[in-house]
Protein backbone atom coordinates (compact mmCIF):
# COMPACT_ATOMS: atom_id res chain seq x y z
CA UNK A 1 0.00 0.00 0.00
CA UNK A 2 2.96 2.50 1.06
CA UNK A 3 4.40 2.27 -2.44
CA UNK A 4 0.85 2.42 -4.15
CA UNK A 5 0.52 5.98 -2.14
CA UNK A 6 4.01 7.15 -3.00
CA UNK A 7 3.05 6.79 -6.64
CA UNK A 8 0.07 8.54 -6.36
CA UNK A 9 1.84 11.50 -4.64
CA UNK A 10 4.20 11.42 -7.55
CA UNK A 11 1.57 11.33 -10.58
CA UNK A 12 -0.86 14.16 -8.22
CA UNK A 13 2.19 16.38 -8.16
CA UNK A 14 3.24 15.62 -11.30
CA UNK A 15 -0.68 16.84 -12.95
CA UNK A 16 -0.03 19.96 -10.84
CA UNK A 17 3.10 21.15 -12.46
CA UNK A 18 2.47 19.79 -15.86
CA UNK A 19 -1.04 21.87 -15.87
CA UNK A 20 1.42 24.98 -14.51
CA UNK A 21 3.82 24.40 -18.02
CA UNK A 22 0.60 24.31 -19.90
CA UNK A 23 -0.46 27.37 -18.99
CA UNK A 24 2.80 28.83 -19.55
CA UNK A 25 2.69 27.14 -22.89
CA UNK A 26 -1.22 28.46 -23.72
CA UNK A 27 -0.19 32.20 -22.84
CA UNK A 28 2.79 32.11 -25.28
CA UNK A 29 0.35 30.59 -27.83
CA UNK A 30 3.02 27.55 -28.93
CA UNK A 31 1.73 23.82 -30.12
CA UNK A 32 3.39 21.37 -27.66
CA UNK A 33 4.33 17.82 -29.14
CA UNK A 34 5.62 14.93 -26.66
CA UNK A 35 7.62 12.32 -28.56
CA UNK A 36 7.52 8.56 -27.75
CA UNK A 37 9.00 5.46 -28.73
CA UNK A 38 11.16 2.86 -28.01
CA UNK A 39 14.86 3.56 -28.27
CA UNK A 40 15.92 4.11 -32.41
CA UNK A 41 12.45 4.93 -33.61
CA UNK A 42 14.04 7.73 -35.23
CA UNK A 43 12.38 10.60 -32.93
CA UNK A 44 15.48 12.47 -33.71
CA UNK A 45 15.50 11.84 -37.64
CA UNK A 46 11.89 12.67 -37.49
CA UNK A 47 13.26 16.03 -35.91
CA UNK A 48 15.65 16.86 -38.44
CA UNK A 49 13.48 16.18 -40.98
CA UNK A 50 11.13 18.39 -39.22
CA UNK A 51 14.03 21.64 -38.43
CA UNK A 52 14.84 21.20 -42.33
CA UNK A 53 11.07 21.59 -43.23
CA UNK A 54 9.76 24.73 -41.15
CA UNK A 55 11.25 27.50 -42.58
CA UNK A 56 9.58 26.87 -45.60
CA UNK A 57 6.01 26.41 -43.54
CA UNK A 58 6.76 29.44 -41.59
CA UNK A 59 7.19 27.64 -38.63
CA UNK A 60 9.85 28.19 -35.83
CA UNK A 61 10.60 25.16 -33.35
CA UNK A 62 12.19 24.97 -29.67
CA UNK A 63 13.32 21.13 -29.08
CA UNK A 64 13.20 19.82 -25.47
CA UNK A 65 15.72 16.83 -25.37
CA UNK A 66 15.19 13.73 -22.90
CA UNK A 67 17.78 11.44 -22.39
CA UNK A 68 19.03 8.99 -19.58
CA UNK A 69 23.01 10.07 -20.84
CA UNK A 70 24.73 12.70 -22.86
CA UNK A 71 23.16 15.47 -25.34
CA UNK A 72 23.97 13.43 -28.33
CA UNK A 73 20.03 14.51 -30.15
CA UNK A 74 20.39 17.85 -28.80
CA UNK A 75 24.00 18.24 -30.99
CA UNK A 76 22.26 16.78 -33.73
CA UNK A 77 19.28 18.92 -33.69
CA UNK A 78 21.23 21.99 -33.85
CA UNK A 79 23.29 20.72 -36.96
CA UNK A 80 19.87 21.30 -38.45
CA UNK A 81 19.50 25.03 -37.04
CA UNK A 82 17.46 23.67 -34.02
CA UNK A 83 17.99 25.23 -30.92
CA UNK A 84 16.34 23.78 -27.79
CA UNK A 85 17.96 22.47 -24.00
CA UNK A 86 18.91 19.01 -23.21
CA UNK A 87 17.96 17.12 -20.20
CA UNK A 88 19.44 14.49 -18.78
CA UNK A 89 17.91 12.12 -16.51
CA UNK A 90 20.80 10.26 -15.03
CA UNK A 91 19.09 7.20 -15.13
CA UNK A 92 15.75 8.27 -14.96
CA UNK A 93 13.30 5.94 -17.27
CA UNK A 94 11.15 8.95 -18.23
CA UNK A 95 10.70 13.30 -18.47
CA UNK A 96 8.41 14.45 -15.61
CA UNK A 97 6.62 17.75 -15.38
CA UNK A 98 8.94 19.12 -12.94
CA UNK A 99 12.03 18.23 -15.65
CA UNK A 100 10.13 20.61 -18.29
CA UNK A 101 9.19 22.90 -15.46
CA UNK A 102 12.92 23.95 -14.62
CA UNK A 103 14.05 24.42 -18.30
CA UNK A 104 11.26 26.53 -19.39
CA UNK A 105 12.81 29.41 -18.00
CA UNK A 106 15.86 28.63 -20.51
CA UNK A 107 13.34 28.56 -23.80
CA UNK A 108 12.29 31.84 -25.54
CA UNK A 109 8.77 30.65 -26.35
CA UNK A 110 7.64 33.99 -27.76
CA UNK A 111 9.98 33.24 -30.33
CA UNK A 112 8.58 29.66 -31.11
CA UNK A 113 5.36 28.36 -32.85
CA UNK A 114 5.87 24.89 -31.91
CA UNK A 115 7.98 22.97 -28.91
CA UNK A 116 8.95 19.30 -29.29
CA UNK A 117 9.64 17.20 -26.06
CA UNK A 118 11.51 14.45 -27.28
CA UNK A 119 10.87 12.10 -24.37
CA UNK A 120 13.60 9.32 -22.92
CA UNK A 121 13.66 5.76 -25.56
CA UNK A 122 11.07 3.95 -23.58
CA UNK A 123 7.53 2.72 -24.50
CA UNK A 124 6.15 2.00 -21.21
CA UNK A 125 7.19 4.91 -18.23
CA UNK A 126 6.60 8.14 -20.18
CA UNK A 127 3.31 7.30 -21.57
CA UNK A 128 1.08 8.19 -18.17
CA UNK A 129 3.06 11.24 -17.73
CA UNK A 130 1.47 14.26 -18.38
CA UNK A 131 4.24 17.32 -19.19
CA UNK A 132 1.74 19.67 -20.00
CA UNK A 133 1.90 18.98 -23.84
CA UNK A 134 -1.14 19.27 -26.48
CA UNK A 135 -0.76 15.87 -27.57
CA UNK A 136 1.37 12.68 -27.23
CA UNK A 137 2.95 11.20 -30.49
CA UNK A 138 3.96 7.82 -30.32
CA UNK A 139 6.76 6.59 -33.18
CA UNK A 140 6.98 2.93 -33.92
CA UNK A 141 9.67 2.18 -36.26
CA UNK A 142 8.56 -1.20 -38.88
CA UNK A 143 12.15 -2.60 -38.06
CA UNK A 144 10.57 -2.66 -34.42
CA UNK A 145 7.82 -5.58 -35.30
CA UNK A 146 4.12 -5.48 -36.04
CA UNK A 147 3.23 -7.08 -32.56
CA UNK A 148 4.02 -3.75 -30.81
CA UNK A 149 0.65 -2.43 -30.46
CA UNK A 150 -0.95 -4.93 -28.39
CA UNK A 151 2.34 -5.34 -26.25
CA UNK A 152 2.31 -1.84 -25.22
CA UNK A 153 -1.07 0.01 -25.05
CA UNK A 154 -1.01 2.92 -22.78
CA UNK A 155 1.06 4.68 -24.97
CA UNK A 156 -1.17 3.76 -28.19
CA UNK A 157 -4.47 4.59 -25.64
CA UNK A 158 -2.94 7.75 -24.91
CA UNK A 159 -1.54 9.33 -28.52
CA UNK A 160 -2.79 11.66 -30.89
CA UNK A 161 -0.77 10.50 -33.18
CA UNK A 162 1.04 7.58 -34.37
CA UNK A 163 3.62 8.11 -36.80
CA UNK A 164 4.70 4.69 -38.28
CA UNK A 165 8.71 5.24 -39.34
CA UNK A 166 11.13 3.63 -41.04
CA UNK A 167 9.06 2.65 -44.17
CA UNK A 168 12.18 2.56 -45.84
CA UNK A 169 12.71 -0.76 -44.42
CA UNK A 170 9.56 -2.38 -45.37
CA UNK A 171 11.11 -4.34 -48.79
CA UNK A 172 13.34 -6.32 -46.01
CA UNK A 173 11.21 -7.08 -43.22
CA UNK A 174 8.21 -8.81 -42.06
CA UNK A 175 6.06 -6.18 -41.06
CA UNK A 176 2.57 -6.39 -41.79
CA UNK A 177 1.43 -2.17 -41.71
CA UNK A 178 -2.30 -2.72 -42.51
CA UNK A 179 -2.24 -4.91 -39.33
CA UNK A 180 -0.50 -2.57 -37.19
CA UNK A 181 -3.40 0.06 -37.74
CA UNK A 182 -6.08 -1.92 -37.74
CA UNK A 183 -4.70 -2.68 -34.32
CA UNK A 184 -4.00 1.02 -33.21
CA UNK A 185 -7.37 1.54 -34.19
CA UNK A 186 -8.61 -0.89 -31.95
CA UNK A 187 -7.04 0.08 -29.29
CA UNK A 188 -8.03 3.98 -29.47
CA UNK A 189 -10.35 4.69 -32.62
CA UNK A 190 -9.30 8.28 -32.45
CA UNK A 191 -5.74 8.45 -32.60
CA UNK A 192 -4.58 9.15 -36.10
CA UNK A 193 -1.49 6.92 -37.75
CA UNK A 194 1.34 8.57 -40.35
CA UNK A 195 3.35 6.37 -42.52
CA UNK A 196 6.47 7.97 -42.31
CA UNK A 197 9.98 7.75 -43.80
CA UNK A 198 12.27 10.11 -41.57
CA UNK A 199 15.26 9.24 -43.48
CA UNK A 200 14.40 9.05 -46.94
CA UNK A 201 11.60 12.28 -46.59
CA UNK A 202 8.62 10.07 -47.55
CA UNK A 203 5.13 10.90 -45.42
CA UNK A 204 6.73 14.56 -43.96
CA UNK A 205 4.75 16.70 -45.85
CA UNK A 206 1.91 15.49 -43.92
CA UNK A 207 2.67 15.22 -40.60
CA UNK A 208 3.97 19.00 -41.17
CA UNK A 209 0.40 19.77 -42.40
CA UNK A 210 -0.69 18.02 -39.47
CA UNK A 211 1.42 19.93 -37.10
CA UNK A 212 0.26 23.41 -39.16
CA UNK A 213 -3.36 21.82 -38.91
CA UNK A 214 -3.24 21.62 -35.06
CA UNK A 215 -1.09 25.15 -34.24
CA UNK A 216 -4.21 26.56 -36.39
CA UNK A 217 -6.93 24.77 -34.62
CA UNK A 218 -5.24 25.37 -30.84
CA UNK A 219 -4.82 29.40 -31.41
CA UNK A 220 -8.39 29.74 -33.56
CA UNK A 221 -9.30 28.16 -30.16
CA UNK A 222 -7.92 30.51 -27.47
CA UNK A 223 -9.15 33.14 -29.71
CA UNK A 224 -12.53 31.91 -29.54
CA UNK A 225 -11.81 31.71 -25.68
CA UNK A 226 -10.18 35.13 -25.09
CA UNK B 1 13.18 11.67 0.47
CA UNK B 2 10.12 9.47 0.75
CA UNK B 3 10.76 8.74 -2.27
CA UNK B 4 14.45 7.61 -2.38
CA UNK B 5 13.20 5.61 1.03
CA UNK B 6 10.82 3.34 -0.73
CA UNK B 7 13.13 3.21 -3.69
CA UNK B 8 15.65 1.27 -1.72
CA UNK B 9 13.14 -0.58 0.40
CA UNK B 10 12.02 -2.00 -3.34
CA UNK B 11 15.37 -2.70 -4.18
CA UNK B 12 16.42 -3.98 -1.14
CA UNK B 13 13.57 -6.57 -1.17
CA UNK B 14 14.30 -7.26 -4.70
CA UNK B 15 17.89 -7.94 -3.81
CA UNK B 16 16.71 -11.01 -1.07
CA UNK B 17 13.79 -12.84 -3.25
CA UNK B 18 16.92 -12.67 -6.16
CA UNK B 19 19.35 -13.99 -3.58
CA UNK B 20 16.51 -16.82 -3.16
CA UNK B 21 15.59 -17.39 -6.44
CA UNK B 22 19.40 -18.03 -7.53
CA UNK B 23 19.79 -20.62 -4.70
CA UNK B 24 16.84 -22.57 -6.04
CA UNK B 25 18.56 -22.35 -9.72
CA UNK B 26 22.35 -23.35 -8.38
CA UNK B 27 19.86 -26.43 -6.30
CA UNK B 28 18.60 -27.20 -10.02
CA UNK B 29 22.17 -26.67 -11.32
CA UNK B 30 20.28 -24.57 -14.63
CA UNK B 31 21.87 -21.77 -16.42
CA UNK B 32 19.84 -18.39 -15.75
CA UNK B 33 19.89 -15.90 -18.54
CA UNK B 34 18.13 -12.57 -18.36
CA UNK B 35 17.74 -11.51 -21.50
CA UNK B 36 17.31 -7.50 -22.02
CA UNK B 37 16.53 -5.52 -24.37
CA UNK B 38 14.54 -2.28 -26.41
CA UNK B 39 11.19 -3.10 -27.84
CA UNK B 40 11.57 -5.15 -31.07
CA UNK B 41 15.09 -5.86 -30.50
CA UNK B 42 14.52 -9.46 -31.73
CA UNK B 43 14.43 -11.14 -28.08
CA UNK B 44 11.50 -13.67 -29.05
CA UNK B 45 13.07 -14.17 -32.54
CA UNK B 46 16.51 -15.16 -30.88
CA UNK B 47 15.07 -17.67 -28.60
CA UNK B 48 13.08 -19.45 -31.44
CA UNK B 49 16.27 -19.74 -33.03
CA UNK B 50 17.92 -21.06 -29.74
CA UNK B 51 15.32 -23.76 -29.15
CA UNK B 52 15.47 -24.71 -32.86
CA UNK B 53 19.16 -25.29 -32.10
CA UNK B 54 18.80 -26.66 -28.37
CA UNK B 55 18.22 -30.29 -29.25
CA UNK B 56 21.52 -31.02 -30.99
CA UNK B 57 23.36 -29.25 -28.94
CA UNK B 58 21.87 -31.63 -26.10
CA UNK B 59 20.39 -29.21 -24.20
CA UNK B 60 16.69 -28.27 -22.70
CA UNK B 61 15.56 -25.12 -22.27
CA UNK B 62 12.72 -23.52 -20.01
CA UNK B 63 11.43 -19.72 -20.70
CA UNK B 64 9.64 -17.03 -18.17
CA UNK B 65 8.30 -14.53 -20.66
CA UNK B 66 7.91 -10.80 -19.44
CA UNK B 67 5.52 -8.59 -20.93
CA UNK B 68 3.20 -5.61 -20.27
CA UNK B 69 0.06 -7.39 -22.14
CA UNK B 70 -0.29 -10.12 -23.99
CA UNK B 71 1.06 -13.95 -24.35
CA UNK B 72 2.23 -13.28 -27.68
CA UNK B 73 5.78 -14.09 -27.00
CA UNK B 74 5.27 -17.62 -25.27
CA UNK B 75 3.07 -18.45 -27.90
CA UNK B 76 5.93 -18.08 -30.33
CA UNK B 77 7.94 -19.78 -28.34
CA UNK B 78 6.23 -23.10 -27.82
CA UNK B 79 5.09 -22.93 -31.61
CA UNK B 80 9.35 -23.88 -31.38
CA UNK B 81 8.83 -26.42 -28.66
CA UNK B 82 9.92 -24.79 -25.83
CA UNK B 83 7.89 -24.56 -22.46
CA UNK B 84 7.33 -22.12 -20.03
CA UNK B 85 5.27 -19.45 -17.78
CA UNK B 86 4.04 -15.74 -19.12
CA UNK B 87 4.47 -12.97 -16.81
CA UNK B 88 1.91 -9.91 -18.00
CA UNK B 89 2.85 -7.03 -15.58
CA UNK B 90 -0.29 -4.97 -16.22
CA UNK B 91 1.73 -1.99 -16.74
CA UNK B 92 4.69 -2.53 -15.21
CA UNK B 93 8.06 -1.43 -16.98
CA UNK B 94 10.66 -4.18 -15.78
CA UNK B 95 9.93 -8.09 -14.14
CA UNK B 96 10.99 -7.54 -10.23
CA UNK B 97 12.64 -11.30 -8.88
CA UNK B 98 8.89 -11.40 -6.76
CA UNK B 99 7.52 -12.15 -10.07
CA UNK B 100 10.28 -14.82 -10.79
CA UNK B 101 9.72 -16.27 -7.70
CA UNK B 102 6.40 -16.19 -7.65
CA UNK B 103 6.12 -18.51 -11.30
CA UNK B 104 8.89 -21.04 -10.13
CA UNK B 105 6.65 -23.61 -8.51
CA UNK B 106 5.42 -23.84 -12.29
CA UNK B 107 8.70 -24.60 -13.65
CA UNK B 108 10.03 -28.06 -13.44
CA UNK B 109 13.65 -27.27 -13.38
CA UNK B 110 15.05 -30.74 -13.09
CA UNK B 111 14.64 -31.06 -16.54
CA UNK B 112 16.29 -28.32 -17.84
CA UNK B 113 19.76 -26.64 -18.27
CA UNK B 114 19.16 -23.45 -19.45
CA UNK B 115 16.39 -20.93 -18.22
CA UNK B 116 15.41 -17.69 -20.38
CA UNK B 117 14.45 -14.73 -18.77
CA UNK B 118 12.66 -12.78 -21.19
CA UNK B 119 12.64 -9.13 -19.86
CA UNK B 120 9.80 -6.68 -20.68
CA UNK B 121 10.98 -4.52 -23.71
CA UNK B 122 12.48 -1.85 -22.07
CA UNK B 123 16.31 -0.60 -22.39
CA UNK B 124 16.00 1.12 -18.76
CA UNK B 125 14.08 -0.07 -16.20
CA UNK B 126 14.86 -3.80 -16.11
CA UNK B 127 18.69 -2.52 -15.80
CA UNK B 128 18.88 -2.38 -12.07
CA UNK B 129 16.57 -5.31 -10.77
CA UNK B 130 18.29 -8.61 -10.44
CA UNK B 131 15.92 -11.57 -11.22
CA UNK B 132 18.46 -14.30 -9.60
CA UNK B 133 20.32 -14.77 -13.02
CA UNK B 134 23.63 -15.76 -13.66
CA UNK B 135 24.06 -13.37 -16.41
CA UNK B 136 22.40 -10.17 -18.26
CA UNK B 137 22.13 -10.43 -21.78
CA UNK B 138 21.46 -7.14 -23.51
CA UNK B 139 20.43 -7.50 -26.90
CA UNK B 140 21.27 -4.18 -29.30
CA UNK B 141 19.13 -4.03 -32.55
CA UNK B 142 21.05 -2.70 -35.53
CA UNK B 143 17.90 -0.74 -36.35
CA UNK B 144 17.81 0.84 -33.44
CA UNK B 145 21.01 3.03 -34.51
CA UNK B 146 24.95 2.72 -33.72
CA UNK B 147 24.53 5.85 -30.67
CA UNK B 148 22.69 3.57 -28.08
CA UNK B 149 25.67 2.12 -25.61
CA UNK B 150 26.62 5.85 -24.65
CA UNK B 151 22.81 6.68 -24.23
CA UNK B 152 21.85 3.63 -22.05
CA UNK B 153 25.20 2.87 -20.56
CA UNK B 154 23.27 1.00 -17.35
CA UNK B 155 22.38 -2.05 -19.14
CA UNK B 156 25.62 -2.34 -21.16
CA UNK B 157 27.61 -2.11 -18.01
CA UNK B 158 25.23 -4.61 -15.97
CA UNK B 159 26.00 -6.96 -18.83
CA UNK B 160 27.68 -10.16 -19.71
CA UNK B 161 27.29 -10.28 -23.42
CA UNK B 162 25.95 -8.03 -25.51
CA UNK B 163 24.41 -9.17 -28.66
CA UNK B 164 24.45 -7.07 -31.68
CA UNK B 165 21.43 -8.53 -33.56
CA UNK B 166 19.56 -8.15 -36.78
CA UNK B 167 22.72 -7.74 -39.16
CA UNK B 168 20.76 -8.81 -42.16
CA UNK B 169 19.45 -5.13 -42.14
CA UNK B 170 23.39 -3.72 -42.08
CA UNK B 171 23.00 -3.37 -46.24
CA UNK B 172 20.20 -1.19 -45.74
CA UNK B 173 21.03 1.15 -42.81
CA UNK B 174 23.47 3.40 -40.89
CA UNK B 175 24.71 1.36 -38.67
CA UNK B 176 28.65 1.58 -37.67
CA UNK B 177 29.16 -1.74 -35.96
CA UNK B 178 33.25 -1.16 -35.12
CA UNK B 179 31.72 1.94 -33.43
CA UNK B 180 29.01 0.13 -31.10
CA UNK B 181 31.40 -2.04 -30.02
CA UNK B 182 34.13 0.08 -29.03
CA UNK B 183 32.04 1.69 -27.09
CA UNK B 184 30.84 -0.83 -25.24
CA UNK B 185 34.06 -1.95 -24.56
CA UNK B 186 34.87 1.37 -23.07
CA UNK B 187 31.47 1.12 -20.85
CA UNK B 188 32.63 -2.54 -19.80
CA UNK B 189 35.57 -4.16 -21.19
CA UNK B 190 34.67 -8.07 -19.44
CA UNK B 191 31.15 -7.60 -21.72
CA UNK B 192 31.31 -9.98 -24.36
CA UNK B 193 30.02 -9.47 -27.40
CA UNK B 194 28.58 -11.62 -30.85
CA UNK B 195 27.33 -10.32 -33.66
CA UNK B 196 23.64 -12.37 -34.68
CA UNK B 197 21.06 -12.30 -36.81
CA UNK B 198 18.57 -14.58 -35.75
CA UNK B 199 16.26 -14.30 -38.05
CA UNK B 200 18.39 -15.59 -40.68
CA UNK B 201 20.56 -17.59 -38.14
CA UNK B 202 24.15 -16.00 -38.54
CA UNK B 203 26.33 -15.75 -35.62
CA UNK B 204 23.50 -18.44 -33.82
CA UNK B 205 26.25 -21.16 -33.58
CA UNK B 206 28.82 -18.60 -31.80
CA UNK B 207 25.59 -17.99 -29.44
CA UNK B 208 24.94 -21.65 -28.70
CA UNK B 209 28.11 -22.42 -27.90
CA UNK B 210 28.92 -19.28 -25.24
CA UNK B 211 25.80 -20.74 -23.60
CA UNK B 212 27.02 -23.90 -23.68
CA UNK B 213 29.97 -22.88 -22.10
CA UNK B 214 28.78 -20.68 -19.41
CA UNK B 215 26.46 -23.76 -18.36
CA UNK B 216 29.79 -26.30 -18.15
CA UNK B 217 31.87 -23.06 -16.06
CA UNK B 218 28.78 -23.07 -13.58
CA UNK B 219 28.90 -27.01 -13.23
CA UNK B 220 32.06 -27.14 -12.99
CA UNK B 221 32.17 -24.28 -10.20
CA UNK B 222 29.30 -26.25 -8.21
CA UNK B 223 30.87 -29.48 -8.34
CA UNK B 224 34.21 -27.96 -6.65
CA UNK B 225 32.39 -25.68 -4.00
CA UNK B 226 30.65 -29.15 -3.46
Amino acid sequence: MAKVNVQEKIQSENERVAAANRAAFAKAGVLVLNLVSSPGSGKTTLLEGTLDRFPAAGLRALVIEGDVCTARDLERVKAHGGSGVQINTGGGCHLSAQMVSEVLGRLDLAAADVVFIENVGNLICPSTYDLGEDAKVVLLSTAEGDDKPMKYPTIFHESTLAVLNKTDLLPYIAFDIAKVEKEIAVLNPRCEILRVSALRGEGMDAWISWIASRLAAKRQSAKRAG
